[in-house]
């Protein structure tokens, strides 16, 4: 089936272009978040990611600056002009939210959680909804459906690796379940080789497989210094890194008929 | 690790007391709720089930009755003297849901769901901490450690069936879990085989296995006409059948030293 | 469905005697395998284990005594009267073995090795079928169905645990697996609590569910010292650990309406 | 690591080169292996599959032609000179077949059947190890471990897809393994996208997805009447397909600075 692509202010998710989302696991500090924002722009993504509510395994763990991120957030994405991603976490974050991000993160965590989903379809804001870790396919395509039917039809779905019996790494990337998405529905879809592997030095490899099997586009987690992040540092790419991978990605995407962005003058 | 019964009024879960909480998947009518909720106490319940806001896959499926079900389960459970455990499925729904349930239950898609807990950790109220199908069991501790540290220590655990690549049935009941929860914390589980096998032919045997590993509890679907019931009739017991599982559970409890509950005069 | 019980000399597996088959992972001597043989015969054991040819993952493990501990076997079993149980790994072990075995295992990796039933198909000895740890029950009920179709109709099903994305253990036993096979089909079926935890600190909670939920007996792992036993000494129950287990045993079987065998006079 | 290509012939596997195994999922007939086989090697296949000796769940099924297949395979491979690789079952069929395969296969069911994979350790052919469907990818090479510690060194991987809870498709492709590998070990790999996800129309994107993330070759089911195959129809590609599919290879391979390989004058 053909891709809708999605259209959000001047940018296109899902046709031609091929999208870049770029950026820290969490916002950690306005200096930091500006740096990263910077450098991923410069590099050619188009869209900034960062995490402002966080849902992490352990309670004692980094839960994300919260609310108090929202204004910093906002000043900078606007000087940047990149497109904002972020999770919400709790129905009762989205009006404020909404304020800041161009388009809603649903975690793996929460996409079975349908009143989260109800809520953000009273949104006018895209959703980019991740897979649960265990969602079959069929589920993941509902979870879009409650989306739609209560009323946000502006979906992009995001792999983000599944669990199996591998201990190896952290989860596995499905990407028969990206080839099935692109062949059967007419969803954008983009993969996070970050979470899909958890591991830095796989990443770069597995986001030219994203590309060679059709996918829209690319969640990284990019840090300027992976080795003290406040969280997921192992499998963030540092700067270097992530500037190495542009070039290749630049040098490939030609022959599977894709191209970043250019942005309109 | 010894076991920490839980007292919840008069009753106590945990200790050496056996609980069955039976009931419907949902609330349905009064009549209907009644029906089920007088049998089920005269066969040796001590708990109703009974969902109020249900999670479904499939967004046109039967969401359940809602805010309106309220003051009938209130006036039901109160008459029957039962301990009423129902779902919360939105941290929205905490204050109204109070005044209605004995017991919060945290349904599997919301285990990861930690606003949710951390809303949870805020009542008074004890929480029944359903796994998440494909949580580790780690996590599922950390889930219940999200409930203490925000302040809530009433927690009992329920296995009910993990994910696996089997296909035969709904899940996979992990009594391995049961075992080692019992061993290695101090936390009442209860088993529910209902979701755990998702054929109420296996129920009654899978029953007595969790009163062989040492569960402290049962949670069961019970249904008066299933094959009419808005949701999981293929996995609930009708009421015939839960009259022959409880004279069969009052059998084989006390070899392992174990009773039901007999309420005090 | 009604368990077709087996009879094998004067012994019955399936009907409503219980059997329990045990003995070292792998037989390491001859003093070491007629303590062990001694001691299980006198708590109640019918059966003894004990491995020949190993199946290890790593290539430089203990694979065994191999061949030449076939007479030590033979002589020990005979004086014991036991029914002597033990894995074969290759075709070209079947004519030695089968003058040595009451009964063959098929392990858990080689349920998928149609070679290896084909020609157990021609063998006139029961053989003990372990689920492969991924194996689905129909394709387990398959592999069942090339020994019956090439001969053999001895068929005895083994649950000894499955592999799914828990870590906390080596395995996770599948109880629902028992109760579909006993209800829906008439071979008989044990348990195997030891791989299928992993941890001799759950085996004896684990089998006295393999007891509630209807299985027809146990495969456990014992040794005289199993912290210095060659293999699985982890999950290996020690003499005195066997001999409580067995008491406890004795004292619930009745319940289930079941008996340990006693040898006719 | 750097991979240490092997070489068989006048190939080499897991250098510059990107080799594709193509041809039937089992032997049918003479001409019809003649014709897919001259087919495939004018589309650039340096490889034919072809089993012999077929492993089917139902014992029913067609279990391939056997040894009367030997003369007539031994035929065609010499008449067309590509490399072929086919499935040993039984370590008894290891001198017949050795005489007619250039790789012996060992399948997905026998990758833990270590008493066959010593058995390979003698033979001075290469072996294609196809990963078990449930085994850790450290469980993968401890089974390449044994063929090596038995004398065999001419060692490829193939990954072909893990059993997981999706039920949408027959497996799930484990690109992150391949990369692992590739990173870790300089064993060459190779990628099975005709199992990988068991759905035709599935292949051609699965298979540009493993030459991106940096696999040495394919290994592909191409039948000339897919519907009429005795086994597999569903995953074979057509004439047709195939040669579309090698058309992308050929203009996709040079940005990944691979090539196919060129027979020496």
């Amino acid at each position: 089936m053909k891709t809708k692509p999605l259209t959000i202010g001047s940018h296109e998710i899902g046709g031609k272009t091929f999208t870049v989302f770029a950026g820290p696991c969490a916002v950690e500090s306005e200096e930091n978040f500006k740096t990263i924002g910077d450098f991923v722009k410069k590099q050619g993504a188009q869209g900034l990611r960062g995490g402002i509510y966080k849902l992490r395994t352990n309670p004692e763990s980094f839960q994300g600056l919260g609310e108090k991120a929202l204004p910093l957030v906002k000043k900078i994405k606007s000087e940047l002009g990149l497109l904002f991603v972020s999770e919400i976490t709790d129905p009762r974050q989205r009006e404020s939210l909404e304020d800041v991000v161009d388009i809603f993160q649903v975690g793996t965590r929460n996409m079975f959680n349908y009143e989260l989903l109800k809520e953000l379809g009273k949104s006018t804001k895209a959703v980019l909804l991740k897979r649960n870790f265990s969602a079959r396919i069929k589920e993941w395509l509902s979870a879009a459906e409650y989306l739609i039917k209560y009323g946000n039809d502006q979906v992009i779905l995001c792999e983000r690796g599944i669990r199996t019996f591998e201990t190896e790494m952290r989860n596995t990337l499905d990407f028969n379940a990206v080839v099935y998405i692109k062949k059967n529905t007419s969803f954008p879809v983009i993969v996070d080789p970050s979470h899909g592997s958890g591991d830095r030095t796989l990443i770069s490899s597995l986001a030219q497989g994203a590309v060679a099997v059709g996918a829209d586009g690319l969640l990284l987690e990019v840090h300027s210094q992976p080795e003290k992040a406040l969280s997921d540092g192992q499998q963030s790419l540092g700067l270097e890194e992530f500037s190495r991978f542009m070039e290749t990605l630049k040098r490939i995407l030609p022959v599977f008929n894709r191209e970043l962005y250019t942005s309109p003058v």
